[in-house]
């Protein structure tokens, strides 16, 4: 059994995603971000960066953080979702790794100075959206004539699918990139992967959901 | 043989430092970044990003960009510098991964507000010379009581390095961070990773130097 220490993020989002669309078993454990509760010493015992998410399996042990990280883990332990040979498996991961050091990064950093900077400084603001702008225009040209960022869906979308359909939250707008409105609309009609991006619910935290195959605990 | 499209980066030095360390033949292509040889549609077929390093590997015909990725290639090849074990294996993709959303990102804004951006706006200098400080204090925890990140020296060590070292440049001070310090020195000791720090040489891009396993082009 699988224990996922998140919350409703994008980097969250990736690891319930996963999980559902694998089919593995696991318990939701809901960090308070908001209450400071992964900046905790239980909690930076895990992840001494003190971010979600974070897994503990009990099948050997193990206790990682890193969405990447977790992702690839999951993928080599379900067989699913990491292409159907090498070649694929490194385009894959060489997607995985542009939202991990482009997109993901550069969409927090528009997020912090559109929404959360106390000062509101116009050229910074500029310099992050713009270079989202960028990253999305890539991704759009990626997805040229193909339904996924590489073959089928892997772990590439599911890394990069919970940021790129926050592009609101971060002021960009995507009207000029059709292929990746489409390919948004397309993850979003997967049953595994909508209902990942909707755990933990939202305003719930003190909520105990049993059913389906995730226990969401706190 | 291995094609590195590569300059004197610390994305680029990942890839150099790999190559020599596993002793795997390479040719070495130096990019003009200045130049902007990078953003030629010639470099934009092998990445949209327009972004060093990329490989080109003529045992299978692979083009891959993303030095994360390219690192994780590199070290499945050669069977060298990615633990003894799954255990370890998964703990080293957890601090690579560390690198590529954290460290880099991080060090990348703050050399932009502290080094080129046109105007020096002092709250954004701090915010990401203290998460960047911040990080390299989780990196020097880590390091407490171990020569390297994780086990032996392994593809984390070779992601962090090259851009830990270049704190200064960060204008990031790590004189009370003694177990950083020290892992910096125990890599500057090792012959093939000094050798990959240097390459390509910095203002030789004409030079074509020839010598060990490297052939440097360009």
């Amino acid at each position: 059994m699988i224990d996922l220490y998140t919350a409703a993020t994008p980097n969250g989002h990736k690891i319930s995603i996963a999980l559902e669309e694998m089919a593995i078993p696991y318990h939701l454990i809901n960090i308070d971000l908001l209450g400071g509760e992964q900046k905790q010493e239980s909690f930076i015992k895990m992840n001494p960066n003190g971010r979600i998410p974070v897994i503990v399996d009990s099948d050997n042990g193990m206790t990682l953080f890193e969405s990447g990280a977790i992702l690839i883990y999951l993928a080599e332990k379900s067989g699913l979702f990491y292409g159907n040979d090498d070649a694929e498996k490194y385009q894959i991961l060489q997607w995985l790794m542009f939202q991990k050091s482009g997109l993901g990064p550069m969409m927090g950093q528009a997020n912090v100075f559109h929404r959360y900077f106390p000062e509101r400084i116009e050229p910074v603001i500029d310099r992050y959206q713009n270079e989202v702008k960028r990253l999305l225009t890539i991704i759009d040209s990626q997805l040229e004539n193909q339904d996924y960022l590489v073959g089928d869906f892997s772990i590439a979308d599911i890394s990069t699918w919970p940021w790129a359909k926050t592009h609101a939250w971060s002021g960009v707008d995507i009207e000029d990139l059709p292929n990746l409105k489409k390919w948004i609309d397309r993850i979003y009609a997967r049953p595994a992967s909508l209902k990942g991006s909707k755990l933990p619910p939202r305003g719930t935290e003190e909520q105990v959901v049993k059913g389906g195959q995730s226990i969401i605990q706190k």
